[in-house]
């Protein structure tokens, strides 16, 4: 597009780059940029500008935060015997949503997955084994995501975690709430089938 | 979110004011913009912090672009006789495209909706009849959108240009390439029909 002005030009390219963005919809918020007012185009870059510099890991949970330790981590008020572990710290935006977790975290970033090259030493899962031993934890709740590389995760850490003598626990799997029987795949209602409670 | 970081929030706020980005993708970029290599999120923060500044309205064409006049306006090479006149910036970039026009553009910057409070005011509608005055021009190709409010500016147009004795055409209506005929609005089949050629 030798059409286009430069400085539109390459707020279209680096808006491309993000996922799930194309080169239409990277233009259309191009223009809507050029058309807001100022303030919020600025507001933007300043935003994405300071994301990396104030941001900084949790020693203790590995969650993006501000400080360290996180909000949760510091929280008086927390149960520290049970620790949730995560793939992405944006699971903990789900699970604290819930309002029914009022344990610690451990993030992961990510889970085992031989496919993307992605082993246990990419992940925080020393650190994990090192809250273990220190913490007077008494359940392990395995959150990670219920695909592949989360049960594959789940599972070696399972095994990682059985010298602690400490209670390992994942999230029931079954039909989601909206679901339609009909619709569900046949994993997900063999699960429901076995994990079926008396009513 | 309370638990989100606030520089995290922040972002995820700024993008969600972004058209046709909710707040689960702004959280998603978000996420991703911190995971991704530092230079990426600058570069972003860095063009949309530009784009405003570095940005003018093309004294001619009110084009958006670097330099004005803009590089079409320009350029010795293009027909002066004929100007195409769109809604958007956009529409230049897309015309361009097919490489089959030569001429010179005006830019009205929207289109004229009462719904909207858009009036013949709020365009460069002045700016257009001013160029007709003074320029050599022999045809101005109304080029707005082939919904209401663009049909509507064109005949306000057409009206405005009358008393110049300039030609005004407009683009053709009929069948979209790749369209299928089964599935085509009576509205553009009935411009297909008016509009037939012989072969």
């Amino acid at each position: 597009m030798p059409i286009t002005a430069r400085p539109v030009a390459r707020v279209v390219d680096e808006l491309s780059r993000l996922p799930g963005i194309g080169p239409k919809t990277a233009q259309r918020l191009t223009y809507y940029l050029l058309r807001a007012p100022s303030e919020h185009a600025q507001a933007l870059a300043e935003a994405i500008m300071d994301l990396k510099q104030k941001v900084v890991l949790c020693s203790q949970c590995y969650n993006i935060t501000e400080m360290s330790p996180c909000e949760i981590c510091s929280n008086e008020g927390r149960d520290t015997s049970r620790i949730c572990v995560v793939e992405e710290p944006l699971d903990i935006v789900a699970l604290e949503r819930t309002g029914q977790y009022n344990g610690q975290y451990h993030v992961l970033h990510g889970a085992i997955s031989p496919i993307e090259g992605i082993g246990p030493e990419e992940l925080k899962i020393r650190e994990l084994l090192h809250r273990l031993g220190s913490d007077r934890v008494q359940e392990v709740i395995l959150a990670t995501n219920p695909n592949l590389e989360g049960d594959a995760t789940a599972m070696y850490l399972t095994r990682l975690i059985h010298p602690f003598k400490i209670e390992v626990t994942r999230l029931a799997r079954g039909l989601p709430v909206g679901g339609d029987l009909e619709y569900a795949d046949e994993i997900t209602l063999s699960n429901a089938l076995a994990g079926r409670s008396q009513l």
